[in-house]
């Protein structure tokens, strides 16, 4: 079984996000806590930023849920960036436990997934989930050089400025994370490090169709399935996949990548980054939740495994998902 | 608390090891599981030949185990590679579900932190924890071109090129994984890269202080306190720090860093990286545990939470310390 079923679900009681300034003309914009004017937040270097904005989510996080750093029993958090530094700069400013965790952009599910088993078994309480991932660090560091001014090419995607954090607590109001997939690595040779969301879509479609045949539930039991970053190509590969299987998830797909920019942007194929699931999760998401909007989503964070070093010696893109199952659970026992 | 108690301690039931050929020449040398004599691994890049030692290691591990790859639950793996690439491409060839996690050389106690919490709420069983480093790999990324011939400034530690592995386990016989504490991230503004014990001492001190504070234990219940890779310098300082605070552990302490290389090598501080705790404990500890001459201790890797590019743009390396407690349970219930 790839899947666990948490016997004591953890709750999602707060959230927070910090969008750049692309984010924040969005279509999502007034769902976002805090919107940055200029992508450098008032900072010397790119990284630096980066980590402010972490910082800041989890900052923000703090205050909306009125506990103090000190009752804080862990921090997991993960980024895009060589040996996860936004994560650590971020969380040196907070005298609490901390976990790094990286498996590109779907390192937020793998936040929830391992702050859910230290819920479930009462080890801890109030954990803290983030992932951040910010446009310029990212391109400089897989890419090229901002100045070069490159010409992108039409299937990449453009990495999000941005943070999300969550709480999750053993009680509160919230939705809860009732179950979880521990994805497999999937590689179909995808060498196209501008093509993440061809590369990653197998994975994507991979982690659900077990988690289908584990559970034994079906697309409709589900209000949606989100996605972390597909992008547009890659959500049409993934459709694909899963109609090859059967599945039909046409109906009820939506993929934060596609959500966070504006549908007349230039980025033809969305959002991508390991911020990108977590910021819009942790505003939109958790905004419908809270409306009852929502009851029961499937989140697949995908991530694609790849270093800038890795491309140049001529490897594929090994790529990851990782599965949460996110359900308000009132009225239920 | 920092600290956790496991209700149901996962068992240690197999162990592997592989090691580069200067670690081969070493004290520990009959305690490996397989000797690289040419440390390219007949690979054409460093990169890629810590990923197939990575993948040794595990491969060693399946077959010791006599555990087919599909009734793995788990691999947790992790290393100091960008994006942990070497972790990605040693698990690609194995149809397992995995996470990655960082957290530099403390990354192996993170690893057997969080396997422990599958296991001891038996959502998973043959979890593998593996980490791995590689001498030539580290000191490109993180210094300089081995072909520049740099010289290494005295307090410089020798990464360790080498991969540990081990199996855990609901039941079966060997160690178990008691207690573990998650560190903080602890920062006393060390900026020379080349000093990374003297900037991982403290928060090896803060670790093991919290786990006793919390536990109630004393210095003198354990047969041994590991730490993973001080070296020289850092372990004086680590000891240095413990002495203050009224702990005096220098009768049972040592250091993984400085036993995997021979007393009369060139490398005075001894050996570091995210391979050097997971190979030393995989091998020759594994070894004093079967034959009972252990039979509790505490294992502390350290990391140290830099990058390249967070040295040059001035910053200070943050440092955190991960730690298990591990005993021989016979005779007790």
């Amino acid at each position: 079984m790839q899947t666990v079923i948490f016997k004591n679900p953890p709750v999602i009681t707060f959230s927070s996000s910090v969008a750049g300034p692309k984010e924040s003309e969005g279509e999502l914009s007034h769902f976002f806590d805090y919107k940055l004017k200029d992508d450098m937040y008032g900072e010397k270097t790119f990284e630096k930023a980066e980590a402010k904005i972490m910082y800041s989510a989890i900052d923000i996080l703090l205050s909306k849920s009125k506990i103090k750093e000190d009752k804080i029993g862990l921090i997991l958090a993960g980024d895009l960036l060589n040996q996860i530094i936004s994560s650590t700069f971020a969380v040196r400013n907070f005298n609490c436990p901390y976990l790094g965790i990286y498996n590109a952009c779907s390192t937020f599910t793998e936040a929830l997934l391992v702050g859910s088993l230290f819920i479930d078994r009462r080890y801890k309480d109030n954990i803290i989930c983030a992932t951040s991932s910010h446009f310029s660090s990212a391109e400089r560091q897989y890419r090229y050089p901002l100045e070069l001014g490159s010409v992108r090419p039409p299937l990449s995607q453009w990495t999000v400025t941005g943070a999300g954090a969550c709480m999750l607590n053993v009680k509160g109001e919230g939705p809860k994370i009732t179950m979880s997939t521990v994805g497999k690595i999937v590689d179909f040779g995808v060498k196209d490090a501008n093509n993440m969301g061809g590369a990653m879509a197998p994975a994507c479609a991979d982690t659900l169709l077990t988690f289908f045949k584990e559970t034994k539930l079906e697309v409709d039991d589900f209000d949606l399935i989100i996605t972390g970053d597909l992008g547009v190509f890659g959500t049409r590969v993934f459709k694909d996949l899963m109609w090859e299987k059967g599945y039909d998830v046409s109906g009820n797909h939506v993929d934060c990548g596609e959500l966070v920019f504006n549908i007349n942007e230039k980025e033809y194929q969305g959002g991508s980054g390991a911020g990108c699931s977590s910021l819009v999760f942790c505003s939109f998401f958790m905004e419908l939740f809270k409306k009852k909007k929502l009851n029961r989503v499937i989140l697949i964070a995908t991530g694609a495994l790849l270093s800038s070093l890795s491309a140049l010696q001529g490897e594929s893109i090994p790529s990851i998902a990782h599965l949460v199952c996110i359900e308000n659970m009132e009225g239920k026992k």
